[in-house]
């Protein structure tokens, strides 16, 4: 959600909670379908049939992943730039029980009015189309650790663009729990 | 750990806590190092510099990500197959703090000698790697989700061997907690 001060310059960038559809222009949550599947192992499991193509074999690419430590940031707080990768999605997932922040453009990423941001449930994970603009990782409240999916390769993947305008990321429930 | 009970013939498997070291002739432990790592994201974040390189590229696969959910097995309980993938790696994470029970052969993994058996910290995934014979997932407890990171291609890229002896899986704490 974004809100504009009264000047029209500054963007206060309320998280919502992250759903499927809400997030679908962007890649995808990593999380358990509420039903459906398929039993497996001799009806020792269920498998959801729908599996998320990694996009990472382009020029070379391989699957890689990765464990980050991420800091929790103080809310509000000013965001300064995005991030973005032209060849290759991104998958984040919390290792244990975490929340987290997602931030996400559905545009050129410079402005603001096209920003969007998310809080995860704890149990979801998201995964980065190739070439979604999104703001580095974001633990909320506390320390957290990901399991990060992406490309290895030669050639280094990502791109930068510090927002041209000033948005303040805010707490979506006022105090950290 | 292997046990040969009196007659020499069944075999008494009890899991033991899993540990990088133990585990790295079949694949890896996915859990955040105790220490090291480099500063990211403006000191936000700390990445472990190694990746793992996940073994999915071969004859045209794709990483691809599904979620399972997996029951508990009771134990004790007799173990009847394994299985394998001789084209690609297996990657196994929890979601949420789950813990979960790893049964891998170093050999042939028809008989039973080279078992091992692991149970992980509820933090912890596996990756297997390509060829090594383990057992479908075992939740341990409960009920448990998990993200699997293994190969969308064509070909189906997996073999099952029946054990040949009588392999019994037991509870490595007595009881549940």
């Amino acid at each position: 959600m974004t809100a504009f001060s009264a000047d029209g310059t500054d963007v206060c960038l309320i998280p919502v909670p992250l759903t499927a559809a809400a997030f679908a222009p962007f890649g995808g949550v990593i999380e358990m379908p509420a039903q459906g599947g398929h039993s497996i192992n001799d009806g020792m499991a269920v498998i959801h049939a729908d599996p998320v193509i990694l996009d990472l074999n382009r020029t070379g690419g391989r699957a890689s992943l990765q464990l980050v430590r991420a800091r929790p940031l103080p809310l509000p707080a000013r965001l300064q730039r995005l991030e973005r990768h032209m060849l290759s999605s991104q998958t984040f997932l919390p290792v244990g029980n975490r929340r987290f922040l997602v931030v996400v453009a559905s545009g050129q990423g410079t402005g603001a009015d096209d920003l969007r941001a998310f809080v995860t449930d704890g149990r979801q994970g998201v995964h980065y189309a190739a070439s979604t603009w999104h703001h580095p990782l974001i633990a909320w409240a506390e320390e957290a650790d990901f399991v990060v999916i992406g490309r290895s390769a030669a050639a280094v993947d990502c791109e930068y663009v510090d927002l041209t305008r000033t948005v303040v990321l805010t707490d979506p429930e006022g105090e950290h729990p």
